[in-house]
């Protein structure tokens, strides 16, 4: 007979809320005239990533006491927005990546111009599904989480961490130091995640103190997702990736492991995680296990 | 000794109105670093449209007795989106356009990906500042605007018509008959000229049956508004517009002057013309003034 237990299986629970996050996905984006662009959009948004953000937000909703069906919404709108991101990076005038998520990229299937669209659809509806579909949350809450998300989007947080990241390709890659190299990785990466769990937490009812504490778990394990990425670049197979690996080499890229090798990059991501993770020590430790295994799992993952 | 009326004058109310909006804009996407993006932002956005989204939003807060100041963040958020589109309409992968508002457009001034990015962060930068800057309304109402624009920007607006718009091109115009070309101007300019209309009554206060009625108004002019514009494309100069001239016939587009011929055309947009006035009649004459102009606005406009 199985022992019972209320030991934290994290695999258990990532499969668990990646089904909820899947449907919700599903049910955010649905299939209708004109079709070519609904399909467009589904394609990618429903391609199976890692779901990382809005798991990320549900987690922190629930780490301070709130129903994550509250933050289901934003959840869902995380992904649009990154699936927009990758759509639109992948395009032939942007990265010019014919793979993603193991796929052929949007232009490949639908062409660029439904590419470009697709994007746009895609994140105007992230906006339009917080503001609609959130229930349970106060409307200032709501509009807090929408300016927050907005501000992680745009030229002051994803769209500036890509500026600069072309910017330093332009130059390639001559001058781009460590500095340059974690102000890319912050706004390209971090914002959007720190967006995640901020807004999770608001939503479900955090104060300011946790607020600001979970701020500071997120930009800890965003920089950390982001050194591991560089490291993964190097050491992981294209077909692990699901994306072309190899990339940043090929094109002679500023990263943590061409600046500092890949030993040192290993080092500062497990230090990153460990200062996330300290985070959250303030926290009920079983409603914390989620973070900590995100935190984990993001420092450990193979693609 | 010049008499002293209270009559009202379109073009004095027209120019004060368009100071303001002018001078909200440029405060609202400020430049900073990265200075690339923000500069081509800047460069779209404050290139001197008509601004038409805007002074409908500020009007329709006007007249149903609201301060417009309320209203001034999302009649700048709609021109924001009216530019993303614009950017984004202007891409070589898209409708490979060399000049809009009389300037070189925004991808050969700044490249193709910063182009793209311009586009998506006044996107993102569009909902962030309704959400961020709105006073004086209630958190509930700017959530229910940021909703409808959502909608009518997204893959059931402007995108929706937009792809249709594509489809039909990729047909050779074949098949599109009235009802698609309807469908197309609906979704394409209708949707944001209503979004502009209804949440500037919402904001200003108005009640289901006036946002029904200003809404029905909306309808009108949008429909209205691209008749004149296939019109123009007809019996413009490139120089007049300030955008390629002649375009629709050079790729034998359906529009309403090839389906219908001009004079027929002119009738059309001069009955949506008086159908939207007839929506205003229900309100304060002297209040409705300014919608009244924009619709006649609209009907004459050479540009």
């Amino acid at each position: 007979m199985p022992r019972c237990t209320d030991a934290f299986d994290f695999n258990t629970y990532v499969g668990r809320q990646a089904k909820l996050v899947e449907a919700a996905l599903d049910a955010s984006c649905p299939e209708q005239y004109p079709e070519t662009i609904t399909k467009a959009m589904r394609y990618s948004l429903l391609a199976g990533g890692k779901r990382i953000r809005p798991l990320l937000c549900l987690a922190a909703c629930e780490l301070v006491g709130g129903d994550p069906a509250v933050a289901m919404p934003t959840a869902c709108a995380l992904e649009m927005i990154h699936t927009m991101s990758l759509i639109h990076d992948d395009l032939p005038s942007m990265d010019n990546d014919d793979f993603r998520r193991g796929k052929p990229t949007c232009h490949k299937v639908f062409g660029e111009e439904m590419a470009i669209l697709a994007g746009d659809a895609l994140l105007s509806l992230s906006f339009e599904y917080i503001a609609r579909a959130t229930r349970g949350a106060s409307a200032e809450k709501v509009l807090r989480v929408i300016a927050d998300v907005g501000k992680a989007v745009g030229a002051e947080g994803l769209v500036a961490g890509q500026v600069v990241d072309i910017l330093m390709e332009g130059n390639g890659g001559q001058g781009a130091g460590l500095q340059t190299l974690q102000y890319i990785h912050a706004h390209k990466t971090g914002a959007l995640l720190e967006a995640a769990v901020v807004s999770g937490a608001v939503l479900g009812g955090a104060d300011e103190a946790q607020v600001q504490r979970l701020g500071r778990y997120a930009q800890n394990i965003g920089l950390a997702f982001q050194v591991v990425d560089d490291i993964l670049d190097v050491t992981a197979t294209t077909e692990q990736l699901g994306k072309t690996a190899g990339k940043d080499v090929a094109v002679n890229k500023a990263t943590y492991p061409s600046l500092l090798g890949l030993d040192e990059s290993r080092k500062i991501a497990d230090r990153l995680i460990a200062q996330a993770k300290e985070e959250l020590a303030g926290f009920d430790r079983k409603r914390a296990a989620p973070l900590i295994g995100l935190a984990d799992y993001i420092a450990s993952r193979k693609s």
